[in-house]
């Protein structure tokens, strides 16, 4: 990423918080932090803001990370403080010196509340709302670079579940952490750069659990596994899901199960579009789920969007009138959660096209090994 | 851990709040909220919430978390949402449930925005402050349990730091990254859960810049490298810094600069007991470096506690009045930063002793390379 392109989405910014009457906007250590600035850090206990106003920008940040962010920015001047010393007269000092005292203020969704209440006391007469409520609009919607990341990370997860798929009965007797760290070493040495989140093995009764990671359980063999993985590129996540069975044949009725979850991956990729709402997506995947009886065992949304963050806007959910335009991207994973049995679910990435859908995802989704 | 432990800890956090006169306590997925409950996860775009008070607990989470929080913890009923529903109608009944109208509440310090805006507004009438205010007084000791699980974190870490040093002559050429990766590599194989936050691999000029992690630069003969990392055992970090020179001859007065930070960590350590407050121990590394004349260059505090979070109270930094108590764990890390030249930092941890402390670190503190 070149430095303009993210002094140019500070200036698209600024132009949003002058058309919609905001008077600052307050970021922390967050990929939104880093979609306007560069600067990649992660959140801590230290005072560190960017201050964005229509026409003016501010950072403030202990001075141990000053050069840093000079170095990998185009910010220049950076308002530090030191250890020891009280961050909030430097953030007051910045506040008068960008002339906001009060009227409306956003926050970086994500800053953690030991700041926004230091924020909150410092501008006693500013209404607060959050930072979303004007970078989604600019974040939401992603660059050919962006994509390019978003591909590339798509097909190392991919090849990395092929990998895994591979394994056949080898898999059967690894424990699920075991099998979490095959995932982690088949998708660094393809290329990607650690995992986009904590790999989910959820193998039988595990896979029930739509947010269970892994654990010390056994894989048997012919037991449904919940295979939720991805790896990042540049700084782009992917994620997809395959639930697959190892060594054996699967319970009764299974087949049948996988074939619903699969069906409704299908009819909701189908109905990806521009123009249409975010919820009827997710219609068109929990209707084939309800109509096959299972609607009481989808017990999540849709899917949700992928960009510097693994979950962020489109939310693909029941009621979300957010309409799809191209250049969004988002997960479709539909499932279904047999409490003390197993879990299917199958999740595919996709970006919104001009006419349709990309899949980002194209790894077989059948539950067969070999 | 027992689940009894953390049912324990709930029980003293709610008699603090009693005597303390707080009406209650939100928390949100975080570490205080593991060491409350026993429950771990993320911070996602989900409401999951636990509210507690001097006679009342509640915990609120979507539906699909509902199973995994019963079977994880003593909780045995979740108030849950669905996606597509309104969380906070669910907060708000049980705040009601709780007799929850006002008062003072304390929020988890790292409670994302979007999460404590809405809370603000759903009470209009409490005044706001940190879960820290109470629960820091209990996390800041660690029980037996907790120590043995930092003592083997440390040992782990040593283990690997041992690694690295015996590369000798064969990282030079390695990237920083590369060799980041080998350290991730050295502390699985030594049974450590992963790394406890990104290693810091700075080469030369890097080693300057404290919060540099890691990048493309090579590492050449001769030039002091800043190596700080960690692993994670049961939950609890190791964290460890040593500055070593491989293949070559260091810089002129590199060696002294190193004796320096040594003897800095030496004096801080040999401050540590209880009784005496963390800003003494801060000055007792200082003012080694004060004296030698590079002041201006130990541009940090001289530490930061260490439990379920990585850095955490108590921290050692001027002017806090905390008294060190037996139990207590942190880490002396001074350094010396030569912009554009190296850097220096040599970091342990240490428990707090009824008459001193211990090191949880032993692996050599020279820069000497095989």
């Amino acid at each position: 990423m070149q430095p303009t392109t993210f002094e140019d989405r500070l200036h698209r910014c600024q132009d949003a918080l002058a058309d919609r009457e905001v008077d600052a906007l307050v970021l922390f250590p967050s990929s939104n932090l880093y979609y306007l600035t560069g600067f990649s850090e992660e959140p801590g206990e230290r005072h560190l803001f960017a201050f964005v106003t229509p026409t003016g920008f501010a950072l403030v940040a202990p001075t141990m990370y000053a050069d840093q962010i000079v170095a990998a920015t185009y910010v220049d001047d950076v308002d530090t403080w030191d250890d020891g010393d009280d961050p909030m007269a430097v953030v007051c000092d910045v506040l008068d010196r960008l002339g906001v005292d009060g009227g409306e203020v956003l926050l970086d969704d994500r800053m953690f509340a030991q700041f926004s209440l230091d924020l909150q006391e410092a501008l006693p007469d500013a209404s607060f709302g959050l930072a979303s409520e004007v970078i989604d609009d600019l974040r939401i919607t992603k660059d050919e670079t962006e994509l390019a990341a978003l591909r590339e990370a798509g097909r190392v997860s991919d090849a990395a579940s092929e990998a895994v798929r591979a394994l056949g009965a080898d898999a059967v007797g690894m424990t699920e952490t075991e099998l979490a760290d095959r995932i982690r070493d088949e998708l660094a040495s393809r290329g990607g750069d650690g995992v986009s989140f904590e790999p989910v093995v959820g193998s039988g009764p595990n896979g029930a659990l739509p947010h269970h990671r892994h654990g010390d359980r056994t894989i048997e063999a012919g037991e449904p596994v919940v295979l939720d993985f991805g790896t990042t590129v540049d700084g782009y996540p992917g994620d997809q899901t395959r639930t697959m069975v190892f060594g054996g044949d699967p319970p009764e009725g299974y087949a049948a199960v996988h074939g619903i979850v699969r069906e409704a991956l299908e009819a909701a990729i189908d109905a990806v579009e521009p123009g249409v709402t975010a919820g009827a997506v997710d219609a068109a995947a929990r209707s084939v789920v309800e109509e096959a009886g299972y609607g009481e065992r989808f017990i999540h949304r849709t899917g949700h969007g992928l960009g510097l963050d693994v979950h962020e806007a489109p939310y693909i959910v029941a009621g979300n009138d957010q309409v799809l335009e191209p250049g969004m991207v988002h997960s479709v994973e539909p499932g279904i959660y047999l409490e003390g049995e197993y879990g299917v679910r199958i999740e595919d990435i996709v970006v919104v096209t001009e006419d349709g859908c990309d899949r980002l995802n194209h790894s077989p989704r059948t539950w067969e090994t070999p």
